[in-house]
């Protein structure tokens, strides 16, 4: 029988070098916490808790991570203070951790961790075994080297401070992740003292008490860097942010979407925090600079042209998004239909709900819209809490007047109606079926169907007049 | 004399990795399918006829690639039905082909193979030479190896599940294309078999049967591997997309163009298939992560700001695109005069015709419209089906309603009239020259040269008007 | 005591293959000419004078590089015609040197050296000492040799086409710039020849006269390439842009600014010449593709969404610039208030400053405005030299018609002011505190506190109207 996971995260760091006033952990890649990324891992990996062991932010920290975001792993904080090592820190954790736990420790600002990695590291350990995530580096400088004995034993972890020369020549180092059982690992924490160079507890000395006691440590070697990586800076940040994105594009191509430039795309959490997901059916093509928000769905056949931002929306089989378009239906959410076609320089909003065949051109912004199928919006225009029926053909310049001032209403506009040009539509108002507007009007009033209606001043002319002359 | 060229194109494999519904070489590379780049390379060689091998989607891939796309070469298409290996494939091809000729047998998947250097290839074969393109490759692995004897003469090719360790070393791989008289290519082929480990009738086995034979076989080597890279996943497509792109800035940037970042450029057949090509004066500039596609000649001098999407449009010499700008001329055609100016997000479709020193500016549209010299719409206004004199400026907001509902018609605005702002022109109509039309007017007649026209509602102020209150 | 610093810099050459009108030292890299990006690090020394030796297209280059341009350093600049060689090209400038100088040789075409590295190389000269800036290439083709005696003092430095099979195996090599004492260089230039293959007069001889004369002379080995690196081709230019844009962002990401993409990043002079410098407050935010342009400060925690193109403006403390923002205050500047929301698709032009928690969305220009706190504009909408109050709400399509044709005028919209939808207010004219505009009106007369003006033609409505039919 497996040992119930217990999760330990390192988040008590203040990240200096990354100038913020923000803690680290709560620096952000792909739009989502470093520490988020973390205990999504962990949420995968069913555990049973987690405990977060914060100290410079503390309270950002825990104001910032709930329950909520552990999923069905049990949350809890512990306080670091003073910070006194990495020892010290778990020390922190364990009163709360249960002795019949399997306890994995990572690190709040290494936010690449995969949930398989980690089980792998997990079937390394065991009651009696414990278990080092280790990668080789080409240059290991500043990390904790692993020493073996000759037959290729872990023997202990060496902080690169304490390293002799034939240490520091160790290319293996130790990732800052372990799986250790809770029962060994309360009396080992118990025992640790700050005679190093840094005068820190660490807690990399138990490896050596594990080996004196006789307790096996495994190495389990991975060979993906970026899976440790951690984030002490803005170009380490910036770093691991190309990395994610580069990997979740290439996951998408083994998907057969087709994208133009895989280094230029970008998918995120959106701004108010809803996490990535892109859904791509068949025959997806995703043009150059692309960034997507949110929960996207992309149906087959459908193209994203260069430089669209689109979160939160449902694009249908065979939409045509044009360049510089910008979709973001937030809560709300927004649907584009088949065979849709948006922008270039389109903006949909929250609740625009466009049907089949629907045209939407350019510097249209629609909000909390429904346009039926075949209708068409195609230059300059707002259309806000409007309803718009099959077919409506909605003129250049035209804009719904759906704000008093003070409260919202709903401009109607029936099928087969033609709006004119630099229209207003003062909501509540209804353009009945099949009725026609003409350009320039300004329409107060419900119009029946079938009707031209008209709202204009008479035009006059003064011949041979004077334009006013340029002032010197 | 130099024998008739003939070439076989293989182009019946399915594509699995790119999980899409149409045959991979349909797939498209800067907006051509794979198999009309290797057609067009058939092309420059003068060929006399070229035979395409189809299998899996063989209708969708002899529907899309016509005659036309092949120029003054002779297409010919063989199915081959099962796909039961490279040799059996060409086997398809052959009763179509002469016996004068030279064959050259390539590969509709891979698309950026240069002519010369199949002329290359051809100068290496002869009526009793078959001559082999080879590349060295650090990693062979899953290519054929070209076996070659102690004085380096080629003896045979040997496929990766075939080789034995000794042979899986070698370095230097077969491309996938040859050069074989196909007086000789006719009988060996009638004697493969498929005795081998894929079970399959390798084209490739025909090289030992020249050597045994008394044919010469040359390996003719090249050292730039992009020639002869295949795709067979998105990830290959997009990193042969990547790379075609950064040799077209570079052979621009060779031409003296000058490019803020030729790692963020594309230049793209366009969206009718019209071909990719871009002609520069001197001393143009292209700006960061501009798209060209179809035919787009930029004249001296002229500036393209960052993120433009130009197709099928010619700018003069000094005109300056500012950023954000999307052209595209379609088959009418996109002109923009010398010195113009043009954005930001700024729109020009087909028919948009300008002057020299013509002003566009943002939120502009511009459709099937001709501005003489001088012209200006500097804010948020759409132009369509129409005609502006010289020096006319086109107020913010106006709008040319060219649509009835049904039919088009043409805006006339004479030389040096201004048009207010919010203002409707409704086609047919005629501003005369030098006429004023006041802001938010609705013209729905022509106006005489010189006169002021209006047409407004007469302004009213009710005082101390109550606004509506927000509803809690 | 140190000698007073004269610097001289070879501008001569013409740069074949820029295929340009212009001469090279006048190509622009991040926006700045060639030959200015070496007279500002030359100012950064505090150089006494500074010689520029022109040569093709000196007048170009004398008419685009005045004194303004080189600080407190006296410009003189000398004409090299023939051009015969490095040698030849000083010996035209030092009859402008005073003997008692120090004096650097610095090319026109190598815009990145820094200021720091020059003041190692001065320290390694001195009055009878001459020092050379040399780098180790991995491939030292083209470049002259360093070459050292078995003590590794240097000797002579030998030109590529002068060099033997030993020499050409150096890979140290010669920068192009040095540090020689006035007093010592002048001899030596008087006895330099051109025997030698190219036939020319080589600065690079005066090594071995100083060695034959007993004076030292250093090799100041510096370990970044991009320091020496020459621009002679398009393809040149743009790899040392990006290499100055990365550099740029590394920079701002070690202040604490953080970067979505730091390879796609640029910053520049702006159009007017102004000198790129980008101040950046504590936790801002800088999303992929942003350009930006002269000088913009950027306050604490603001963020710049994706795309956007930002010249001389301050964007005050948590603003938010949405994406396609464009910024560009010119000499007038652009300021956006403090927690102010931008964009997407806004045009801020020169004049326009907003207040704190100011809106401006989609499709938006303002020009010459002034908008105080909590005023909004936020659909397809214009504002030039226009004033408005606090929480104006200006309605979508609305327009200030600024200009009569001839002169500009202001429009002032007081305190809580509402305009309705696509309006037109017709300047000069003024919207008395908290009145209303309703929708579709153009106002041409000021209107008085709390009233609602309204200015539209009667709605009518004919009944069974037949729409225009299709003519075919």
């Amino acid at each position: 029988m497996t040992a119930p996971l217990d999760i330990i995260i390192m988040a008590a760091g203040k990240g200096t070098r990354m100038k913020s006033r923000h803690p680290k952990v709560l620096q952000k890649l792909a739009g989502r916490a470093l520490l988020q990324h973390v205990l999504d891992t962990a949420a995968q990996l069913q555990a049973r808790s987690a405990v977060v062991i914060t100290g410079h932010g503390a309270e950002q920290v825990e104001a910032a991570i709930g329950q909520s975001s552990a999923g069905s792993t049990q949350l809890a904080f512990a306080r670091q203070e003073p910070q006194l090592g990495t020892g010290h820190a778990v020390q922190q954790a364990v009163p709360l951790l249960a002795d019949d736990g399997m306890a994995i420790v990572l690190s709040g600002d290494v936010p690449l961790t995969q949930a398989d990695t980690l089980q792998g590291l997990l079937g390394a350990a065991g009651s009696d075994r414990v278990a080092l995530l280790t990668v080789n580096m080409p240059d290991p400088t500043g990390y904790g080297r692993i020493v073996r004995n000759a037959e290729g034993t872990v023997q202990r972890i060496v902080e690169q401070k304490d390293a002799n020369a034939q240490e520091r020549a160790i290319t293996e180092i130790y990732s800052g992740i372990m799986a250790v059982p809770v029962r060994r690992l309360k009396p080992w924490l118990a025992r640790l003292n700050n005679n190093n160079a840094q005068g820190e507890y660490y807690l990399t000395d138990i490896v050596a008490m594990a080996v004196a006691d006789g307790v096996a440590v495994e190495g389990h070697c991975i060979a993906d860097v970026l899976q440790v990586a951690g984030i002490n800076s803005p170009q380490q940040l910036a770093e691991l942010e190309r990395a994610h994105q580069m990997r979740q594009a290439q996951a998408l191509m083994a998907l057969g979407v087709r994208m133009a430039d895989p280094a230029r795309f970008d998918l995120r959490d959106d701004a108010r925090g809803g996490k990535a997901q892109l859904l791509c059916g068949q025959d997806v093509e995703i043009d150059v600079g692309c960034i997507f928000g949110g929960q996207v769905r992309i149906g087959d056949g459908a193209r994203i042209g260069a430089y669209c931002h689109i979160s939160n929306a449902e694009i249908a089989a065979d939409a045509v998004i044009h360049p510089f378009t910008h979709i973001d239906g937030e809560a709300a959410g927004a649907q584009v239909g088949e065979g849709a076609l948006v922008g270039p320089f389109a903006r949909l909003r929250p609740g625009a709900q466009l049907g089949k065949q629907v045209h939407i051109g350019n510097f249209v912004e629609v909000k909390n819209s429904r346009l039926a199928d075949g209708a068409k919006a195609n230059h300059l225009a707002y259309l806000g809490d409007a309803e718009l029926g099959e077919r409506v053909n909605y003129g250049a310049g035209s804009i719904t007047a759906n704000y008093d001032g003070a409260n919202k209403h709903r401009t109607v506009i029936e099928a087969d109606v033609h709006v004119g040009s630099n229209c207003v539509l003062v909501a509540p108002v209804t353009i009945g079926a099949g009725g026609t507007v003409g350009g320039g009007s300004t329409i107060t009033k419900s119009t029946p169907p079938g009707a031209l209606s008209v709202a204009r001043g008479k035009q006059v002319s003064i011949a041979n007049w004077d334009r006013p002359q340029k002032k010197s």
